[in-house]
């Protein structure tokens, strides 16, 4: 079976190393959400990319999901005394990446290219491409403080203001990475991972061509939502501010029209006939490696039903 | 006694720390070499101006005497596994000093305006001041290579290649930064510190306005050469590759017509009479912050002499 997983951050990264270890590299593509990228101290900060990247290799911080795991914080340390800016955690080993990405795209690389170089680096043997190589910014609106860049109210904001609504700067003329599309019309099934709807899996399906070319495909969405609530990050919250009561439900419900499959956790198993797709209720929670490969096992058998 | 040090590297670095340890901050600026700054992984690197600001501010390498006391290689152990140069040994800490330039750089601030802040931040009460605001860069003629830019030749090369000659380019349109100038014209007197010659002290020298500033004041030359070799660094082998017996004698004759004083080791006594100017030879080694101080206290004593 062929399939392209789209994905955003940790959640999204665990469920495509679950189909990672389940599928062969030449079946497997993971495009992935860039709308989160920015630049901080002149670098260029790719950070689903990267959390994808990382988890795939083995590379990433077990604990926290993003971030290398035995980081240190030299730098940024170094940077503080000199009062440079520090909110956003940035540990040596990570930012050798930002590094040598900003260097390589100033050089006139594109993001997929370097993405291509720096998985063979890290022997990540599928195929990572960033949604766009073009720029898409996610801007979040709040009530409190207007307009702010993603990281602004994710990372330096902790998610705390409420949210009106999101816009993806440049979207309008952002165009499908090399590869996306083809993989997306040479795949049996898309997955929707486990991220966010609004911030990390809306950002691609809005990039021109990816919507239409999922309309022509089996597509199973993850939720990332269980119990009422996520389990890293602030999409239940969203809906919530957004005046949607947050569930598997209103995740199946944002993405209606496109879904011909559904998975949610069995903390949810009564909303299940409300869905009007073939849903599988299972344990989505994804805590150990072995959890990765049971859920994405999961997903495979329910593509194969539909 | 008002002081104007002109420095380079380690050695440089060394007698300023001397220098800083007697005299009171308004008493003392060191004017920096900037001709071996250059741009290497994207990021602007100021070689010697860190030397010197790492050394006074206690924070230096006390075994290489440039980089960071307690340094870390994470960031470019993680470069090398994406195959970025790594041939210019960059710390963890170090790097934070170079991002932070960078990025104000890139804001418009000029090089001694950051300099200054980050003297401020690191608690370096003395006034340090690049030789210049505008860009400056030491090419080495090698036979065997053609032209090199100067970390190329002493640190991609280690010195190895045979120089031919030196070329300051831009020189011609490099204004002294501000307050360089100024600072001469307030001092008593200017020591040379023991630093290259050629690629350290030679670049300050070819500034606009610096040399006939100094032609006006006590000048004083601190030799980098004992007993015929440099205590670190190439400048004994360019003299020999340049046809000159080095020597404390070679280095008191590269600078006449502008000292007014040299000091040089016991080592060289017997050359301290074909040196037509007050010579003053006594132990210029300072492997301990003691001798840093005591050559320094030898050097204000010989000045208060002339």
């Amino acid at each position: 079976m062929k399939l392209v997983a789209l994905a955003g951050g940790v959640g999204g990264a665990k469920l495509t190393d679950g189909l990672a270890q389940l599928l062969p590299p030449e079946n497997l593509t993971i495009v992935v959400n860039t709308g989160d990228d920015f630049e901080h101290l002149g670098l260029y900060i790719s950070p689903d990319l990267d959390t994808v990247c990382y988890t795939l290799a083995g590379l990433a911080n077990p604990k926290t999901g993003w971030g290398r795991a035995g980081e240190t914080y030299h730098l940024l340390e170094s940077l503080a005394v000199l009062g440079g800016e520090t909110w956003f955690r940035l540990g040596d080993k990570d930012l050798a990446t930002h590094l040598e990405r900003t260097r390589r795209l100033h050089a006139g690389e594109t993001l997929s290219h370097i993405t291509r170089l720096f998985c063979r680096a890290w022997g990540v043997r599928h195929t990572v491409l960033p949604m766009s190589d073009d720029s898409v910014r996610t801007m979040v609106e709040t009530v409190k403080y207007g307009e702010l860049s993603f990281q602004e109210y994710f990372v330096h904001q902790r998610c705390e203001p409420k949210v009106k609504g999101f816009r993806f700067v440049g979207i309008e003329s952002a165009r499908a990475a090399p590869g996306v599309l083809e993989a997306i019309e040479m795949a049996d099934a898309v997955v929707l991972c486990p991220s966010n709807p609004w911030v990390s899996i809306d950002p691609i399906l809005a990039v021109a061509g990816i919507r239409s070319a999922l309309e022509k495909k089996k597509v199973v969405a993850v939720s990332p939502i269980i119990g009422g609530k996520t389990v890293k990050g602030p999409a239940a919250k969203m809906y919530s501010e957004l005046g949607v009561r947050p569930s598997a439900l209103a995740v199946a419900e944002h993405y209606s029209g496109l879904l011909t499959g559904f998975v949610m956790d069995q903390l949810d198993a009564k909303l299940a006939e409300e869905i009007p797709i073939t849903t599988m209720v299972t344990d989505i929670l994804m805590p150990t490696q072995d959890d990765r490969r049971r859920l994405a096992q999961d997903v495979l058998d329910l593509i194969r039903t539909l």
